[in-house]
């Protein structure tokens, strides 16, 4: 919810020329936040070319207890001299979009205004502005208000129009004395209230915020902080003196990503958790698998409410992933492998719709929250019913194959992987689709035993009948999973092992990742991988490989992947250290808890890597406690 | 040239009403279209709502000999009645585009003008438009110019702007009185030469018309198609009464075929043949692999000069396809999937670029010419260059595999089936790969020994290394091509057999193309065929397969081949009489040789199926003399 690069909101001028703050770098960034506070607070001296001294002490936060409301505390002292001051606090409608279309992760750029302007309104010191999305429709309506405090003299002056406006603070600064502007900013959206409607819920906002004050929203937020990592925290127990250094550093960076989670997570209420959280623009604030995979296991865990609204959220899109399934010509349902309103927004079907797992991934995260808190209630009203549809769809997919064994086998599915795709048995697929099957079966004959009442409503929504129960077992009993005895591995597809290998270590630095250099014809026929595949499956089904068998697959998978997706090391951290190879575990697992903080991908500037930082949480931040 | 739903160009008016002639339909324009005149005549005699009887009679023609030249005679007669006719003649530049999104055949439309306007000239009765594309830069100019006649009285006007331009011909016209009209219109075009600098030539080429007379024309264009007749007409010799009704038919339309390819193929100066011929704007008058497969044999035959043309052309686009073959990290080069320019033109790499083999469709044909012309000078200048480019590339796409007993595989690529793609091993394209880098390694091998000044200036062309050609000789030797031992068949690929198998008749006939009612990954995974894929193989390479092998494959393919692409049935037929499969050649034959005279696609209004027409000439025409 604070954007690392943005420092915009106030301007402040002195002898009426702008006055600028350096930009908030990343290291400023870290220096600044106060992860206990819940803040980010600067308290900086400069000097303006007149040599007059100025002190500037800003906070600023993003309430977790207010859904609505932003606050930021700026106070301006010229120490040494008289001067006259203006301070400009701005609110603008007009967002530019960062489109990047030279490479594929980036947003796609507009090609006209997405912000249709929808009203202003200037009252005082207090302005609106009212926008509207301009394909679907969305209202978005933005309030700020003001607190202005100093013995100086001074005046104001406010202006607002469609797209932005201003309320200004003229002051005649005196030498020491402090001038002090508190600015509430409230923001409210709706699928379809006219925006002028949400202006009356942002003057609630900010009016309540203006009787409680700044003080009052700093404890409530430093509140809800002192209860968060209360339950939240991971501890890295250094157990040898001379490890303590490394211990701080990762330390400090497992809280780090520790408090991006709770950003990108806190209010998610009828949302999901985009690709890189609330910061930028990348992935164009899409919902991918990473949530369920990657994040919901540890809010799980930390935050149970939020791991329940994740997945009433997937259960909201249902019956669009219902219809999604009928346009790929299948029976029950598919979700989408990157959404916002539950529609498949991919349109890449070979990197994209073809990843399937996604519908095996939502029931792996629906199984692992109901183990955690038994909450059946979630699990016989929405989950039963994805449960059902899910199996219906790898059932139909799928095939008992005559050439192989009568073996039920899927075809035509790109696995996590997105360096091999559109394949033959992916092993991951399978695997996460027999968990799919047999849990959705499992939970049927349950409620059919235990729990006739919903069992019911079940049969009524679904027209379930119980031979399909009898086929998800079968196939789930009889899923094949690609084994190479030669090699005593399991290939991560029927065809992987056949094609020719990728020479990493001849591909010169500044060709990774792959996909940037490589056209995916090229990269598709070589033995290399993007990410974490089997490796993943042998992290997430853990039950289904012995420790000898996870060392094979990890040895041979390990020197074809070239990490090129920042889900990968967080996984190859946690196998390498189950099976014992303790310096790659330390290695990777360096990788990707420092991946944002320290900014080893180099691209921290458009955005978290919120999934990485769940992964870690996942298995390698609890691990290093042990071996580190 | 002559577009067969187009009756614009003429309006007449009588009583200042419009009056329309019916339009041409398929089967009118049949029975209007003279092929031994190359003409298009209609003769119709109509009533006027008042009962005025008028006679219309028109010939078009679109001149082979004068390749910037159409020319109308168009003659009213009222037969029983005085009346004010007007005859307008019309000349328009702003052409609207058949955009069909639904369909992924059809052309997509453009977002803005086209065709912008580059001056205008009016002249007495002579009118100009000159246009410029507008992302290319192409320029076209159209002049039109007419000669009247009548005994009536009459005046005339014209007038012309930037879009459209017209002659009226106002006559008082007196009962048996006929009023002619003989229109000229004059085409030019240029990559880059402004458009008024080609009203200078247009000038030139209706003048030359206007002195000639419509006569002249006329006997030129006869001479012509006699000649054109005399060298490619195919007869079908019926040995048998009862036959001979249905061989009429069958001589009825490979004759309507014939002229349909010479059409399309006349004037191939420095420009291929489309997809479409110059029928319609579906496939985007794109050229394929069409050309070179099915059309180029039949024309080094008929027309030697046109096939070498279409030769030199790709060789003009060998610099972009090495270009091409940079930007997916290969060595050598890579013609493009469709073009007009050389460049690669199709979005889709899947049913697109990985169709590597248009490089071997492209040197196949060369050698069919070579062989048919002995034309060594092509061979050795042009052709080589182009071999040596193609047989870099396969040798750097495959690879020797050890875990194949280090045979050369190919994978990651698209053969001629489209409903099964980015497969390893295509049957089809190692075959034609292995003739490629054969033929490309034996030219240079006799360039070596017998020509050494031709080998001097290729080898500086190319730097090319004789350790290169030993490289082609042994991925040629070694080429790996696929065999079943069970089924004793070629599978179409390595993983064909694996693949669930489609039921073809248990598929409603309207969800035919399945390409229209099927997502592609739902396709993709089953056994089911666009098209001739290892059957064409057998065509193409007949001398690499048995008789018996033949009919195991083509027993095995059939079953599961749609016919979904108009490219299949030609050659199905031809190998069903191979196999000695007399039912189903004659099934196969009469669909592919009916396809656009009967309209059995149903969708010969967007465009002929030139690529049918000459895969007809390829074989099936000839073979059914034998055994219709």
């Amino acid at each position: 919810m604070l954007n690392v690069t943005d420092s915009k909101g106030i301007s402040l001028y002195i002898d009426d020329e702008p006055f600028s703050l350096p930009e908030v770098s990343l290291q400023l960034y870290q220096r600044t936040l106060d992860m206990q506070a819940g803040t980010l607070d600067r308290q900086v001296l400069l000097e303006t070319s007149s040599g007059k001294r100025v002190l500037i002490e800003s906070q600023r936060l993003v309430s977790f207890e207010h859904r609505h409301l932003a606050a930021f505390s700026y106070q301006v002292t010229i120490l040494n001299a008289a001067a006259p001051v203006v301070i400009s606090s701005e609110i603008t409608g007009a967002q530019k979009n960062q489109a990047g279309i030279e490479d594929p992760r980036q947003a796609k750029g507009f090609d006209k205004e997405v912000l249709v302007p929808q009203g202003h309104v200037c009252d005082q010191q207090r302005l609106f502005l009212g926008h509207q999305t301009h394909n679907s429709g969305m209202t978005l309506a933005c309030g700020i208000d003001h607190q202005f405090k100093t013995e100086c003299p001074y005046e104001w002056h406010a202006e607002c129009s469609e797209n932005e406006g201003r309320v200004e603070f003229r002051v005649d600064a005196k030498p020491g004395q402090p001038i002090q502007l508190i600015k509430f900013a409230a923001y409210h959206t709706s699928p379809s209230a006219p925006a002028k409607k949400l202006f009356t819920r942002a003057r609630w906002t900010l009016d309540r915020a203006k009787k409680d004050g700044f003080k009052t929203l700093l404890e409530s937020q430093r509140r809800y902080m002192d209860n968060f990592w209360q339950h939240s925290d991971v501890k890295i127990d250094a157990n040898s003196e001379e490890k303590q250094t490394e211990t701080g550093e990762f330390q400090q960076a497992l809280r780090w990503n520790l408090f991006q989670i709770l950003q990108a997570s806190a209010r998610a209420e009828g949302t999901s958790i985009p690709a890189k959280g609330l910061m930028g623009q990348t992935y164009e604030g899409h919902y991918f698998w990473d949530t369920e995979i990657y994040v919901l296991p540890f809010i799980t865990y930390s935050n149970p409410r939020i791991a329940r609204n994740l997945l009433r959220f997937r259960h909201s899109m249902l019956d669009i992933a219902r219809q999604r399934a009928r346009e790929l010509n299948q029976k029950g349902a598919l979700f989408p492998w990157r959404t916002i309103n539950g529609e498949e927004a991919s349109a890449n079907y070979v990197a994209g719709t073809a990843q399937y797992h996604i519908n095996a991934d939502i029931m792996y995260a629906l199984r692992k929250y109901v183990e955690v808190t038994d909450d059946k209630s979630l699990l016989f009203n929405e989950g039963v019913e994805m449960l059902v549809e899910t199996a219906r769809f790898w059932f139909d997919i799928g095939f008992f194959s005559k050439r192989n064994g009568c073996q039920f086998c899927i075809h035509g599915v790109t696995g996590p992987d997105e360096y091999t795709t559109v394949v033959n048995n992916n092993t991951f697929t399978n695997l996460m689709a027999r968990e799919n099957l047999r849990y959705a079966a499992q939970t049927v004959s349950e409620m059919e035993q235990h729990h006739p009442e919903h069992f019911a409503t079940l049969v009524h929504r679904t027209k379930l009948q119980m031979s399909e129960v009898a086929d998800w077992k079968e196939a789930a009993e009889r899923m094949y999973i690609p084994f190479d005895q030669n090699l005593d591995i399991n290939p991560q597809d029927d065809n992987f092992l056949e094609r020719e290998v990728w020479d990493i270590k001849a591909t010169p630095r500044d060709h990774f990742p792959l996909l940037l250099s490589y056209h995916p014809l090229v990269i598709y026929r070589h033995q290399v991988i993007k990410q974490a595949d089997v490796v993943l499956a042998m992290f997430l089904l853990g039950k289904d490989f012995s420790k000898e068998q996870k060392k094979h697959n990890f040895d041979y998978y390990d020197p074809l992947t070239t990490g090129d997706s920042s889900l990968s090391a967080c996984i190859q951290a946690i196998i390498a250290a189950e099976i014992d190879d303790m310096e790659k575990a330390v290695k990777y697992a360096r990788y990707a808890v420092l991946m944002d903080l320290a900014d080893i991908g180099g691209n921290v500037k458009v955005g978290c890597h919120i999934a990485s930082m769940g992964g870690c949480m996942d298995g390698c931040g609890i691990r290093l406690c042990r071996n580190a």
